[in-house]
């Protein structure tokens, strides 16, 4: 694990992305439509994904505890694709685009877990970061 | 959370992926040399993707909590990419595709966020079931 | 902890109970009409409360881990209350009152939460068993 | 999840209490006389309650983590009932109420769990925050 | 992980122990008398004990998860040593050994973290399968 | 729990040592050899040390959750023994010393797990602090 003892708290930020990809539009319009027999899936998979950032140094070895004191999760939807968007803030010495990143895997999962009753073919697809701010290598622009 | 008091008890199998893709093959070689400085970038990834299986009812609300009996983590490795294997056995009423999922996904962020010092261009792709065996809809082939 | 090896493995269920009592009916409104600003109140409590039941030997110290084969949270809404039911199902050893109460707390305990805002009188009340089935002591009517 | 990015770090406490009410006198002398065939109630439900403090961001999905820097637990015993006591202190951007009203409901439900071999009548009740402080909105009069 | 599919359901037992050694008489005077100013040591890592046990496989990256179904934690009191042991049973695939020797480690650290503001000599010593019984290789006597 | 709302946050370092000792030669040599049937010994239990030191607070009653900002795992290979040396550092009010101690006793623990298959005799000793610095006690010299 980095020593970050020395490093100084700042205010930073970080937005991830995961996109769930879906093999017919018919599911799509059942999560829009709140029809899902597993329930409502865009709530159900928010909770587990602010569960999620809290928690991603339980479950990636090198990540440091830190005080997450911003947590939101959108959603794009496509004619067969979710995008799930995940924007994390901590003011500490270290970022937190896993944070984000291991949120927006859950927010997913869950939506698979919740969809795979009535869609067998869905996939989890870029998983990625998409901006950072805060510390000293800024990705993209601002998205204050 | 579906009811699953009256299914029986079968020997259940899955196997997920998860694709680690990165930016450029200096990345992919230092895996492979061991000369990652956050450490063995495959052991440690592989040890947090045993934990994750297991605590997969943790994180996804609708998960059951069931007895892992087997998992496996392994590695094909590419020239820019890493594809990630997980396989979960159980002999439980429900099967364990979520877990193998959620295994894969995690192993998957453990070496993004291993690697993230040497290589800011890395994404995960195509987290998705590639085979399952026990209930009622197996998919492929016997993977015994 | 009891012994519970000897015990034979029936089909257990309990229903618990936990009533969110708020100081006046615009809070109870707003519920309703999901405007409340911290989201939507009754799914994201019955996600927390998904959770809570499989957590319940986390946080008791004499309770038995074991399979959680269903869950379901619902809400009667009055006029200045809302009660929560929570019913747990298992094929065990030993009966899921507990874990129903345990949810139904952290149930009530995430509307106090999201609530609080925008209503400083809440309090929890009437945590209690409703009725349990399956164990020697069978309480209340059937409720399957 | 409130941004709290933005907040000032202060003292904060705040006291939280449960009721669990017993249906015979009986069970009330047993805990006192530590007879409880199940061990010392007290003690054993005041370990459950330190935990419970610390866990409260893992149960509650709003919940910030944070930095937990006292918890006590004390207990008023009646003829039918005993008043958990529960109080908590941080120095961080937001309250700990919710911390001492969930580490109050596992501290009773602790008790109930050990109880209910021996009094099968037994409820929670009256789960609020009695007082708080170090916030915008203080309530009740300084309890330090 | 050890593939534990086909193995056969028995009943399994183990005692493991560990040993806190202490650096004059007064501290176990004072655990005797319950007089150390944190709480009532025994007490207290007893309950963390029983929470250890079940939470092996969370801290032991190859333990299976499992139903353990009894655990116990007495303490031999020496005059400069305690002896803790942990006995732990399930009905299961797999034996309980490594859950009786994290469980017996937790005692001893809570029994550590509570007594060194009045000893600063302590060390944890011998922890170590007593007994186990169940499995194809039984070591000892039967411990019933 | 101790109040530490008052006390000033320093670095603050602990170095806590676990020893594995086993029974045959034969076992650290196939540690050395990586030819352990289980797995690579040093890294699987290095990496459940990391997240051991992080998670201290959820085993240990009263130890205060805390910012883990550095934590190192090392080895000393003898003829028949391995000296876990695990290294955590901090910049709170709080020391570290039960961190690193419970981090020591998982690497032990995890050693134990994986080596059991292979040798029957293996115990853990001497788990205990080595140096600490940073709060009012420093003991032994400077370890940075």
């Amino acid at each position: 694990m980095i020593n970050i003892t020395h490093k100084s708290t700042t205010l930073r930020k970080a937005i991830a992305q995961a996109v769930v990809c879906v093999s017919k539009p018919e599911t799509i319009q059942a999560v829009k439509d709140r029809t899902v027999p597993k329930g409502d899936v865009l709530e159900m998979a928010k909770t587990a994904g602010l569960f999620a950032a809290k928690r991603t140094a339980d479950m990636i070895p090198d990540c440091h505890p830190l005080p997450i004191e911003f947590t939101s999760v959108s959603y794009e939807i496509g004619e067969m694709e979710i995008q799930v968007l995940v924007e994390v803030h901590t003011v500490y010495k270290t970022g937190v685009e896993v944070e984000a990143m291991h949120a927006a895997s859950v927010v997913a999962l869950t939506m698979y877990d919740m969809l795979k009753p009535i869609d067998k073919g869905i996939s989890i697809q870029h998983i990625k970061l998409m901006e950072k701010r805060g510390g000293k290598s800024d990705q993209k622009a601002d998205f204050s």
